[in-house]
């Protein structure tokens, strides 16, 4: 089309990122997509206190109503964030048959079934490419790229600043606390970075893919989720010497008719390309039928690196302006029906299991009785030999077995006297 | 749509992997994608000879002309490869006012300018998903995924036979007559090899890559293209020892205002991701602004591979049938008007060479003079101790040099009564 008139709802990091790139590549994007991509109205609930983005006839509102109401804006781009007010700003653009630009990932997790049938009611679309994987294009890979293809499963790095952490433990030999304050410092960490290193962010992601993947919204919930603070520099050197990486993964999986969907911090093979992905880089690997194994990389961080998703969304709105602009349907295949979400104490993986315990004979004996009664099966058993004190880990790694026999085992080895604190578990994924 | 009706031409491997996925998965894409994707006539030159698709109602022949003459058919599915009938067919289709969906990488890359004006005075698409990258979904990852962004290079492992090769030459010890042999008995190779180990067939695909990302489309007979076939067993060892791994790389740069591309054996770092990319996989990597890195990995070749690029277009076609399906333009920004094509002689890489020289004392001042003499710095010089004989590799590794004086140079080591035979000089790129 000849101009894409954009409201912005939301003028903080990235969605100042979105108009540098709007501005600086006007002429450009005009000449190769034959649009004008047009930011027409600015709202931010403190817009006074906000950099003048210069942009000529551009209005600067703090009553999203303004863009709402102006029958000339073709898209809303939403980017503030949270439930509230955003789903109210995205219901509202629909209904006023306005597409829906938006990177809000707990919006899109959260309510993401009704608003696509409301976008679908409305003829119009709503796009959300930054919402997960940053800049990656992940969400056209699956959903256009791959399309006609089912999916086995999902596995993705999709947390930039986890990755970070976790990387700078390892190469820097840093502990969690260290590596957090390093990552803060150079801005890939929040002040308060809980949502980020509690799993919550990856959580939202994965329920997105999930969807786009097997076509279930899963209840974000009833997703297991486990952080990474209590992830140890020891931990890391033992999975180092066992050939293994420590990254947080988000897993979506089909087993049967069941999802087994799932984040935690996950030990896998080193020679896995999901175990070279370093610093704040996202991937996701997927395994499709019959494509195989799809592999993609890239910024998981970042200001433009986030703002270039929308502006990829943005020109596929120009392009096809009073067409589908995605070509996900909201109304899955039958076959998606009764698919159910796998309980975490049925999900089976095998384990890393570290216990510190009180150097003397017969330590072993005990803690493997309790693990033969739980009906573990051992694959390997380590014990460090250190100089610091009585107290030393030893290190397990397990067959296949079942969560919740791990998770009664441990409850007992945990009181045993020879044991001190509870022992760590990390899940190992073969993929 | 309701209904996409599908005329198809060519009724090869990848034809017959097509008619396979959409009668296999015709419940499945029609409930998820709201269209029915009935394939109405399939032609073939020998389709009497061929295996019968047993789809109801589907009309074979064997004279494309009923498909073109055909109203109520909306998209042409071409795969016969090659320039002729190819072209006839898919401008007959256009004109015809059909959608085009084609695998055809030759086709794509000699007359890609003209068809895609075709396309566009006739107000129809022309996809290519699989004519690159097997079924990666790289074109859409470029046009779509990451559109906004300009690039700076392109690099790509985009041929799966090579890959193959290199890598069981490399695993396996092997070489590569036997690498070669074992690639043929296993599908992965044609009976005559000559377009894949040439380098051909991934310069035709780099030529497709450099468009999409740089907008100027090159001669492919103007790219350097050197094959596979003199790559030894001992450079894939000296290769190792230095930390690199030798792959045949497609390379796309951009240098000011020239474009430097070339398919060559590249060595490139062990710890990058193209240098992890083993077997028949395909992989590449864009350096892309603002968005960064940006890597994806995925199988390279296999029925079902190629047929889901083709089944990709068509569900982007059956979702949009009266818009743009691609959303790349034809028509270039100005700013790429000027750009040239950078001369293989005045490319600047670093060089691995490797020469055979008599085992005695002077040897290396007498190479290492005619070095000096044409300016070429040496980065490290490596002499193997072998009791074979008394010829022995010494492998020299160069700064950042011009080919044409490396070029020179190993025209007048040649001639030393010292070297045998003529160097191996294998390009080293750092990405």
């Amino acid at each position: 089309m000849d101009r894409l008139n954009i409201g912005l709802v939301g003028y903080g990091v990235v969605g100042q990122g979105v108009v540098k790139a709007l501005k600086n590549r006007r002429k450009f994007l005009r000449e190769k997509y034959e649009t004008d991509f047009f930011v027409k109205t600015i709202c931010d609930r403190s817009i006074s206190k906000k950099p003048n983005p210069s942009l000529d006839q551009t209005l600067l509102t703090s009553d999203y109503n303004v863009i709402l109401k102006d029958s000339d804006i073709h898209v809303v781009v939403e980017l503030i964030g949270g439930l509230s007010p955003a789903k109210e700003i995205v219901l509202g653009a629909l209904r006023a048959k306005k597409h829906v630009v938006t990177a809000n990932k707990a919006l899109i997790a959260e309510c993401g079934l009704e608003l696509f049938k409301e976008a679908d009611a409305n003829g119009r679309s709503i796009l959300f490419e930054s919402s997960v994987g940053a800049g990656i294009p992940i969400i056209r890979t699956i959903t256009e790229g791959m399309a006609g293809n089912k999916f086995n499963g999902v596995y993705g790095i999709i947390n930039g600043t986890c990755n970070y952490i976790l990387t700078a433990m390892s190469k820097n030999k840093l502990t969690f606390s260290q590596a957090l304050k390093e990552a803060q410092e150079k801005g890939y960490a929040e002040s308060n970075p809980t949502l980020d290193i509690s799993g919550m962010d990856s959580a939202y992601k994965l329920a997105i893919l999930v969807f786009l993947t097997m076509g279930k919204f899963v209840n974000v919930k009833d997703i297991y989720v486990e952080g990474i603070n209590h992830i140890s520099h020891d931990d890391i050197e033992f999975a180092e010497s066992l050939n293994l990486t420590i990254r947080l993964l988000a897993i979506g999986k089909k087993i049967g008719n069941q999802l087994d969907v799932r984040v935690h911090p996950t030990m896998i093979p080193k020679d896995h390309g999901l175990a070279t992905v370093n610093g704040v880089d996202n991937a996701i690997f997927l395994d499709s039928d019959p494509l195989g194994d799809v592999f993609i990389e890239g910024q998981g961080a970042g200001q433009m690196t986030a703002a270039m998703g929308v502006v990829a969304d943005l020109i596929n709105l120009g392009i096809r302006v009073d067409a589908p602009a995605c070509i996900w349907a909201f109304n899955p295949a039958d076959e998606v029906a009764n698919i159910s979400l796998r309980k975490i104490d049925e999900v089976e993986t095998r384990f890393y299991i570290r216990f510190m315990v009180i150097d003397k004979p017969g330590v072993l004996a005990a803690i493997t009785t309790v693990l033969g009664q739980h009906n573990i099966s051992i694959s390997s058993v380590t014990q460090k030999q250190e100089d610091k004190g009585s107290t030393v880990p030893v290190v397990i790694l397990t067959h296949q077995v079942n969560e919740r026999q791990v998770k009664e085992a441990l409850d007992k080895i945990t009181d045993l006297a020879v044991v001190r604190g509870r022992p760590v578990a990390i899940r190992m994924e073969k993929l």
